[in-house]
């Protein structure tokens, strides 16, 4: 059993919380402020249940602050939304971070004009790489925000699973580790490592592709296969 | 029969039109100093032959200056180097292009500090969307630059060729009619078209994760398959 922490309580936080929890480890979900997240009595306007009717269907999910689940958490994932990542790594805390591995699930999106969206940040900067500089001692390793939040744990659903999730770390026993994650936990097949922390600048711009392929296909029930 | 412009005489350029000619379409490709180009009899840095050369083995192709080549074309290819492509479509000629589809195959790809590159335009705008809108009665249709160029003339040689090309533009008949082309000339079997031009910002902007996988996988000989 894993103590983990997951950062974040929408539908990315939620769905890796819930399928991480189902198999036995011990999952703490990290908010900003949990009592301000308990006392949401409505649906989100995307849709999503009151945390706290969530957390009593997924009894294996505690939730805390973001430095209570960072503290707990041998691996933390990084599923906050773009825009408030390193605001809540920031209350996290390094030392709760450091020497962990953090899997950033995040995508650096801007939706205040609608759709689609656009990047806060790239080109020559990533999401992944603003977390890795601020927080040098833990072991950031770019993954699933390539896919939909379904897709993500139960990649068997799209293609049989014959289809590819790809990381970027500097890390490799980091990486290694989050691909024996992705493969033991999630039931990916193909895990492809495309480079250093650097590489998440294609991993985060290829979501404005995926943006277009998702309007275009009318589904988020999709991914790509590396074809060789 | 088909006249056919390709504007650019790189690697890029040197495939499609010897694809393209060996059907049996009339093909004139385009460059600024057609003498100049003609004088040279070095290989190029990255190991191209002297354009004479190649022509010498590609009688189907002959060369001219961007205006003939783009007066000729019943289509245009963009196959010039990002940095390059306004100028040379200026070059060209607006009149030359009026009415036609241009399938612009380029990447705005800045290689000045080196492997790997930047964008030299990305986000909010796409080298597809600067050609539109310099050329606005031109039909614009992104296509092409997600591959290498082997991988554009021959996708059978990838995974027996099932994977996707993604294409973006403004003008649907075009669309179809490149999809056309796609299949006929170059035998590809799945296209996808994943909006209108400013979708080109996703298609160029996976160039960046193509370049990452290219140096994990170790060739160019790959593309993705959308797997649903």
């Amino acid at each position: 059993m894993t103590a983990v922490s997951v950062l974040g309580t929408g539908i990315v936080g939620r769905t890796l919380a819930g399928k991480i929890a189902s198999l036995g480890h011990q999952v703490v979900m990290g908010t900003r402020d949990p009592d301000a997240s308990l006392a949401v009595t409505e649906s989100s306007p995307r849709g999503l249940e009151p945390l706290s009717d969530w957390l009593g269907a997924n009894e294996g999910v505690s939730l805390g602050t973001f430095a209570d689940s960072a503290a707990t958490g041998e691996i933390v994932f990084n599923a906050a939304s773009g825009d408030g990542t390193l605001e809540a790594l920031g209350s996290a805390g390094a030392a709760n971070l450091s020497g962990k591995i953090l899997i950033d699930a995040g995508n650096p999106l801007d939706f205040s004009d609608g759709m689609p969206p656009t990047l806060l940040v790239g080109n020559t900067d990533s999401l992944a790489e603003q977390i890795q500089r601020e927080f040098p001692d833990a072991k950031v390793v770019k993954a699933l925000n390539i896919v939909s939040a379904p897709v993500m744990i139960d990649p068997g659903a799209v293609a049989g699973g014959d289809h590819h999730m790809l990381i970027a770390g500097n890390d490799d026993s980091a990486k290694a580790e989050v691909t024996r994650i992705l493969e033991e936990w999630f039931g990916w097949r193909h895990v492809l490592d495309v480079g250093d922390v650097t590489a998440a600048r294609g991993l985060e711009a290829y979501v404005i592709l995926w943006v277009r392929m998702m309007m275009s296909l009318g589904t988020v029930g999709f991914n790509v296969k590396v074809a060789q």
